[in-house]
């Protein structure tokens, strides 16, 4: 078998090798030339996938290794009977962590205690589901709006309306719908910002233009008791500087760029070709990453929950170094500001999730257990 | 034996009840008739101890849980024969992790290494000794500048010229001294502060007026690149609203609050007691002190230094806490910003020492072992 892959994803062999021949190429550089006898490619997002690329070829399995598809020409690939996989939620837990990270900065700022607060999740798939998860599983008030999810499953949803007057923090992770029946392109428009609670925190790490980036700039130069989050941007790698420096924390698309994040993406597809192929798993992401650094962390039983809470989650990722590297980067030579928030993605240092951190507890805690296992932390 | 103690003396029964009966007073309602019968008096900073205090008294030994002296008249003991005890560097280790704190949260806001950095160090007693030997156990370039010790026992001593000159980061730990031969008030004015290299870094937490802070307010408006760490202010409580604003890290004087300090002060004065009545220590503040929530932490020998050293001293103690807290109260009204500057520093978090710190090494790593045996964390 001949797997043609993009030469930027991780574990290639470590996943692949076992199948057959690899030929790597850069993702920009993957032309029909080079798919022509492979039976599987493996893309990230920069290679668009279609009828002109795979036309003649026998790849039989593409594989992208990120969670979005639009570079894939999906009905042709239904046409043609080419079977394919994305990697959904590879990356989710990596933005978990980056709102709480989040959350822990916001709360020192504002002297405020995390458990006292009303959250609001708006976006309740891959990245909202497991923040849901995990923010209730801390044992705080949540609210949930996702009018599909409700009108599918069912369940305890709320409206965008009642998230807006009830919650303290309004988390996106809708994806980008310019149309359709649950647009989300400048969902928090002028006057739904306009009604944010005072001392509301904002975060999106979602896409950039389901704020109204013009309209939150507005808002945060009238009002100093909202704090507002971003990790994405209308217009990226294009940034309003101006919206940047009033954010309180602001960083470039980077919320889900875990190390496990990336691996996952690629044990992911290497799945899906597994249950293609009818064949059984044999490698095991676990198996592969690297070591933590952070081997693990005792806590004392008697110690303070919010206290652990911000110490683990800190150890793991505090995003207060992303905000400072791309503060740092903002130019006001446009051409230089792009250039600099694409750098940083690509250079992005090795973090990983918080999920799976080993902890011990010395002592006994059911306060502490619970926490460690809202946090998705291993107890050893 | 009758002891007669301010109330806000940690552990007094812990370490004195041993002696006799003890008597407790709040340290400003300490009088001649309180102190008449007493064998043992034992203050904090709020009470005067003088002839009109003690004459007719059979008080023969004073003991201050407090590195200053001026509250108490030694002339008078050595005249009267009264054996006396202060509690020199009982919190200097946490000026140090204070220092420590800054050094970290200002690598990583203008995105430098530490370890490339040279550091000049202005003073070099109990703070500054104990800062030099921990910036050079992690093989970092320091001057130190001291002009009474180079005098005194000689060693590898540089003028104020050569570590403004010569540093990255100046970091100041003299006495204030308005007189004198070597007086500190004052010591970087206007010129010197005009010195600072490009770039510089500049940390007070000795005495306010050791710096001119309105030249420090105005170098600051003039020069982005310096960043000024303050935790001492000329006036204070009294803050200049201005230079706290235009400081990285602003802070209430607390950067030796540490909890281990406060208890350490009162073990120093036992000890005291104990040498003066010939007596063995049969009390031990490691015993008393109270465990770390943070009861260990364990590394991979892999891990990369400058993370392991972000992330130890971090999970201890990182000062921008302290300085959200700060800011928060800082107010137009000057008696409320100087009531909020006192109120902060009684009702001070619970914060411990980095040194004593329980770390584990997974694997063998001679450049970790060293950054733990610099940090004084104790390897288990
Ligand atoms: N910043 C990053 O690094 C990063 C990383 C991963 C994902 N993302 C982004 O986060 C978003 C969520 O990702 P995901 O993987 O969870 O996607 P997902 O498709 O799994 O979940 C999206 C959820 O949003 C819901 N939704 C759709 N329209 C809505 C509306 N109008 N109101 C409320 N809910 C609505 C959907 O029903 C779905 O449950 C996406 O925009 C994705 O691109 C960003
Ligand atoms: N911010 C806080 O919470 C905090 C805590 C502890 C100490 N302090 C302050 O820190 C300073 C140092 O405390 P310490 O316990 O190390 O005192 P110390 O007396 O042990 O050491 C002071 C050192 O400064 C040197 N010195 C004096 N004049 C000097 C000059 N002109 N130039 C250079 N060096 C000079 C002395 O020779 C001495 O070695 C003091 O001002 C103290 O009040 C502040």
């Amino acid at each position: 078998m001949l797997i043609v892959a993009d030469e930027n994803i991780p574990l290639l062999d470590a996943f692949f090798a076992g199948f057959g021949e690899i030929r790597r190429y850069p993702g920009r550089a993957i032309d029909a030339a080079c798919v022509r006898d492979a039976d599987v490619l493996l893309v990230r997002s920069v290679t668009r996938v279609d009828r002109q690329l795979l036309q003649g070829s026998q790849v039989r399995f593409v594989g992208t290794c990120t969670i979005g598809t639009d570079h894939l020409d999906l009905d042709y690939f239904n046409q043609a009977g080419i079977q394919w996989s994305s990697a959904p939620g590879c990356n989710a837990r990596g933005v978990v962590d980056y709102v709480l990270g989040s959350l822990l900065t916001l709360a020192e700022l504002d002297g405020v205690a995390l458990s006292q607060r009303v959250y609001g999740v708006v976006g309740a798939g891959e990245v909202g589901g497991r923040l849901v998860r995990v923010l209730r599983g801390l044992g705080w008030k949540v609210l949930v709006c996702d009018p599909l999810r409700a009108a599918g499953e069912g369940g305890d949803y709320v409206s965008l309306d009642t998230v807006l007057e009830q919650s303290d923090v309004v988390s996106l992770h809708t994806p980008l719908q310019r149309g359709g029946e649950h647009p989300t392109w400048h969902l928090l428009d002028e006057q739904r910002l306009a009604r944010l609670r005072p001392g509301a925190w904002l975060i999106n790490a979602s896409r950039g233009p389901v704020v109204d980036n013009a309209a939150l700039r507005a808002l945060l130069l009238e009002r100093d008791d909202v704090h507002a989050v971003l990790d994405v941007w209308e217009g990226e790698p294009q940034v309003d500087l101006q919206l940047a420096d009033l954010c309180t924390l602001a960083t470039p698309h980077i919320a889900g760029y875990s190390l496990d994040g990336r691996q996952r993406g690629t044990a992911q597809i290497y799945q899906a070709l597994c249950r293609v192929l009818g064949e059984a798993e044999r490698v095991h992401l676990a198996d592969l990453l690297p070591a933590q650094a952070l081997a693990q962390i005792e806590l004392h039983a008697d110690a303070d929950p919010a206290w652990a809470l911000a110490t683990l989650c800190r150890a793991v990722y505090d995003p207060r170094r992303d905000d400072a590297d791309f503060r740092r980067s903002l130019s006001n030579d446009p051409a230089q500001q792009r250039a600099a928030f694409d750098q940083l993605r690509k250079h992005y240092p090795v973090r990983r999730e918080i999920e799976g951190l080993a902890v011990r507890l010395r002592g006994e805690s059911p306060q502490l257990a619970q926490l460690l296992s809202a946090l998705g932390a291993v107890q050893g």
